[in-house]
């Protein structure tokens, strides 16, 4: 049966400081998926310092950071909203709770999540993996999972799997 | 009064062992109506096995299954969200408690139900067939109801009704 | 300032005897509006038998009703779910207790409502005005009331109004 | 299995000009059943006033009833969202738009529909009746339906029935 | 630290015809769990005529079971729209596609599900295990699992577990 | 990463008697920005009197207000509801209760809220402002804004900022 | 007809510098209504000064005010969320953006809403009183209003009325 | 004016390695606040093994931690759903993503969200106190904020404040 296709949106959340986000948009664009991706801004020093750019400096970092915060969730609140999934990704550095609180927006508003993390944080990670759809470990599976999800590719030149 | 007009999308769930999608497909493509159809991966081998052979095999069966089954709720809820009006199919084989399952769901979204199903499940789908807006035998039913719904088109060459 | 414009559903409920939806219709081709129009079918016969034309007849006409107007619910909740506004008419014949029904959802699912009805009807539709945002007697004022509400354009050349 | 019982609000909407409220609330309360009853004013005069009497008179009866209506609706908005059952009464006189406004109300916020109407206006309710989860004919139905659905009580001291 | 216990509501779905719900009740009462209980009506014969019996009989088996699954529904829908969690039990006997459409209604409405039943439905189940939240095999697995979820209350005489 | 660009509506509301939205929308077309604008009537005479013009004059100056008021809710109601952000600018004349109307509307509905004024009434603002999402005092700062919202553009041409 | 009576939860919202909220609530007591009152902090200055009393002081008097408004928001997002009427009040003194913004929000959350404001405020009210179900002048309206929608008590001991 | 007092649901999220639930509770029974507090499950090892305790032991710790985790949500679920108000902390060890999806969840939900860490930890957590409306140091802090948010006591025998 032939079918027409949605145009996916996925949002990709998380880690700002590898190249996880490019591997995915290369290998969904070389797969040809229907997908739309969206993700935060990663200039890690416009992020932080956005509020204060754009709306004047502020003496008292909590306040310097709360006006970053703020202006940051416009592009996060909104694409977030409006995506079909949503991919957290959880890197080695920094706590990363914005990441988790992205998250937790994400299951409560029903979105699909997909959750891509090194198995090292498995048990920092239980919580959040119960109730994501799918765990990777790396971009290429994200990518055909997406795959999988939107086309119902599945990379069966693998090995045998061995339950069932 | 000439009105234009919107773009279907109608989700096409349940049974995946008989060619049903197909002759709606093609009953959609000849009538030339407004409709985008979607449905779930229907290759059973595909749905059965996509998490081990995505994201790694699992040595308990119980495991493997779940992380199939998840993989395919990416998917499913997805379009299951996205859709106008969700169709839902049973046929002889299995428990097909996913689809009884999908039907839950469109309900619970306030999403227009269609059953297809032989008459000789009838007494076991009343509480589902209670919810949908047509209960329908066979394909070619659910392509006349679209029409209806998208089209107002009505096959009159029809023998005359009995009833009013 | 110059704006881009949406184009705006609007769906016309209610009474089918009468070619008030061609007046709109032609009045909102006429101003060349960003509308697109939908509505019920507007057949009679056709919106009573569809339910036993297509899925078989019932010798009981309450079943035979019940299976028409769950069949053309199809329809009508699919497309009230996705307008921006919702214009509901009243007429002189039957009891028109489905377009009341629609107003409810309508209100109900907080879109804008548009009643159009002669003010002979003013007492009995009190409930129903009062959570309307305009109370119209002609199509040519839902069609002005349309304009104003998408294009911000206003028939200027009526005589001076007294209050203020 | 003993349990618990819930106390259920059901809400009496419709025809005020007949004692079906009454027949309702004396079944309700010879059956012991757990369930507490809300209903609108149901005197007309201070139904069509209270706008008026309370807020100030208005020399145009088209504003006179729209307080009214509105003055109304805060009684009738906050018990329909309120409650977990909705029964709607219509009956010989007037337009009864208001009753199957609320119907429209009640639908669209998923709560359960009991319709009250002689069996002449079957074609005329069709489409309300067809979300109705009961159709009765009798305030005692209501009052039976009520008692099977808190209770799980049925009047098995009726004839055999006849189908199955 | 001291808290105030809220009183939870538990819906059992599924399965009539085995004790199940009772053994729930009698490990609830036991444990002295701030729990309320509610489940579908248990008598099948019940289930099956109830519609016929209180709103008069049909002849045709179809409208029969209609009238029925819609009555059943008032209770259904409305105590699984005030639960707080949801049990789902699948037995041996029948399709049981009403308990896997309750499933699907719950979990739309973001209700934490438990599943029971044996693990030979495993494979059946995939799809509704996957979003459950704990699934069982006895009911005294589920009064244990009520009993943590609402007292923290772990029996932590078993033997010792073996990962971690 | 190269992403595809969503275009993201924006709600222009509040004041209607400076060009502070030409400046908006000169500086959006001058960055290219992927957004498409919306906003109020904002013709201070045909928005006073639009009711009146088209559906009758009132003799009561009350609800002539009435009228107009609720007429150009159709377009408010719509493009708030359909909005990605919404903007809210309070200036020096009147009440602009309207305005605050508009901000607890967006707010209740979770979109993402720009506010835009003096500093002079910060005070008064304050409850407002502690939703925004940012708290701009000229039309360049709000297309600066947005331009970091939707394509991650900082003007880091500016001073070095002090904090941090 | 007899009807247990729901305990309203009514919030009153606005000015907070003349003695309206006594007024009502004594009212409230007198005619014994089944009506359970709340509303914001009513002393201005602890209204002004609780963020920084309580988390600390601000140099900077925006902050000082942000963290204020928002601690405030704390009650007055809870008590809007879960009253089932609200009344707004609109006084001579400050701008009031945030009873503005209340009402704003309370339309969004589909709240009956009541406005309490001097006939010369009506045009700049005019946004606010299409969406209420009530426009008073004085508390004793408030009270006779609420007396009506609970109790159905209306003051017919008043002149008869012109209109009708 | 008197009114009377709302109990309040107050979610206490977060750390379960210090006594930080004790001091609020302390703190509000002592103020005798109307506010019914709940929480997690705090015992870790309990938390970190109920699912292989109850439904049976895994090989594999992926597996053993996700039916714990979804075990511990069936109550983290169930309570954060029936707050009023969500009180997140976040201590020194673990990386406490739990914590942060739970602060997501609840601002997704419109929860009014207070949360309590060190200073150290402002910058990490700037995000999630962008949404939170009180970002506390100390428990006695919260027990402060609930007072004024619940009580409107404010403890003004502190230093006068500087600001304003």
């Amino acid at each position: 049966m032939k079918m027409n296709k949605k145009i996916w949106s996925v949002y990709l959340s998380g880690e700002i400081h590898s190249d996880w986000r490019d591997q995915i948009a290369e290998g969904v664009k070389r797969a040809g998926l229907p997908i739309h991706l969206d993700g935060p801004n990663c200039v890690h020093a416009d992020s932080d310092d956005c509020g204060s750019v754009i709306l004047g400096s502020e003496k008292n970092v909590f306040w310097h950071d709360r006006k970053s915060a703020a202006m940051n969730a416009i592009r996060t609140r909104t694409l977030i909203a409006s995506a079909d999934v949503v991919v957290v990704r959880f890197g080695e550095k920094f706590k990363q709770w914005n990441a988790a609180f992205d998250a937790g927006n994400a299951a409560a508003l029903g979105k699909p999540l997909i959750t891509l993390h090194s198995p090292e944080y498995n048990h920092a990670m239980k919580e959040i993996d119960a109730v994501a759809l799918a765990v990777c470990e790396t971009p290429k599976q994200v990518v055909q999972t997406l795959a999988y999800a939107t086309n119902a590719e599945l990379p069966r030149n693998k090995k045998p799997i061995s339950a069932e």
